[in-house]
């Protein structure tokens, strides 16, 4: 059995995670990294390190006309709606934060299946891998827990996905192989997602979660907070801090 | 009730007339075209032209990357493929064209769908419009009859389209509108689709079916045999042949 995988990589803890724990799955895995209205770079430089400590290999996909269709968020669209300090900052009377970006995994599964596709069809059909024989499978690092707020990190969201991308796509309609979407730390808490990467061996000491571009991570905003909090319910201390000298 | 639109205009006769038909159905509507791996950009400035003559809203976004992750296909990879003469033609013992782009559409409607629910978040959140009051529809001029062999043609691809665009978007979770997707074309023969866009004065005259990007439509490759014979069913001329002075 060849198992092909393409997963979701920003740089971030949780997707460096995710990386590792697909990695050990897959036969041949990409890591995809979309680089978009993102504030900094900071999180593409990372993910880049992360994917080569690792020997996965990766391509970089600007979409950074993602703005431009996608324009109605405060992350693609930051002098329209100033970036809250509250990650969770919501229009009034909204459940939802102004940091949703509308259709945002819809996007990303789209393109990413589309690379997985590719390379599927090109098993079968150039190299003839028999159809038997191979798996695809498309990695998440979505969470319910810490994003509940958006509608499509919900697992109803990525069961309806894959059938989308079942009834799309030639490497089902023709082949009957199905693209599978995998979750696996949707239900985790964060100190369940640290535990998890440490046990794989993810290069967690060179993923970034601050929502600024410094040099050492600012300490206070929600996503440091987040990450500090699930680092000491693990009990470990943060390996970037101490690589930085930080801890 | 405000009626909120994006139709997928690529220039062709089929796009071109489910545009004229979106415009009799919207109160706001917004022309999308892909620019990609196309061989010319004839379409796109064709594209440009019949928006323009329609009074329609027009958005041209550039998504060359496309190629980088679709790449599995003879219209984002020619020079790996070799365009084929025949555009129907198929890997061996395969039944879908190599000219299958993987998860085109799956792509171009989540990326149209982002630009709706943008528009429509706006017109809750800011301008204040009811809920109630506004509807959401995407226009798309797939056709089951003449590319039978696309899965994501099917109408049953976009039954589960709509689906995931109800469970990923704010629009739907928070607010309960779904987005539709109308493809209204989807069953009709060439020479309907011609008599259908004579009927709502959609300007045919500035389409273009050709796979080539010359001056005048070569009148050999596939499209133009498939356009020439729906409008000789329909029993009406071609007015760009009339316009060129090749009728």
């Amino acid at each position: 059995m060849a198992t092909f995988g393409v997963t979701l990589l920003s740089g971030g803890l949780d997707s460096t995670t995710v990386t590792a724990y697909a990695r050990e799955r897959s036969d041949h895995l990409t890591a995809l990294t979309f680089r978009y209205g993102q504030r900094h770079s900071k999180e593409v430089i990372c993910a880049e390190q992360v994917a080569g400590l690792m020997g996965v290999e990766h391509k970089i996909i600007d979409i950074s006309f993602l703005g431009e269709v996608a324009w109605y968020s405060a992350l693609t669209n930051p002098q329209a709606f100033s970036m809250p300090k509250d990650a969770n900052a919501k229009q009034i009377g909204a459940s939802i934060p102004i940091t949703y970006v509308p259709l945002r995994n819809t996007t990303f599964l789209a393109l990413s299946a589309a690379l997985l596709e590719s390379e599927a069809l090109h098993a079968i059909e150039v190299k003839g891998l028999a159809r038997e024989e191979l798996q695809a499978v498309l990695y998440i690092a979505s969470n319910a827990i810490d994003y509940s707020g958006y509608p499509d990190c919900r697992p109803e969201f990525f069961e309806q996905i894959e059938r989308t991308l079942a009834y799309g796509s030639k490497l089902c309609a023709e082949y009957g192989v199905h693209i599978r979407v995998e979750t696996p730390i949707i239900r985790m808490s964060k100190a369940e997602i640290v535990k998890m990467g440490v046990r794989l061996n993810a290069p967690l000491e060179y993923t970034w979660s601050c929502y600024e571009g410094g040099e050492v991570p600012c300490g206070a905003c929600d996503s440091c907070v987040l990450r500090a909090r699930g680092f000491e319910e693990a009990g470990v201390p943060d390996p970037l801090l101490v690589r930085l000298g930080q801890a």
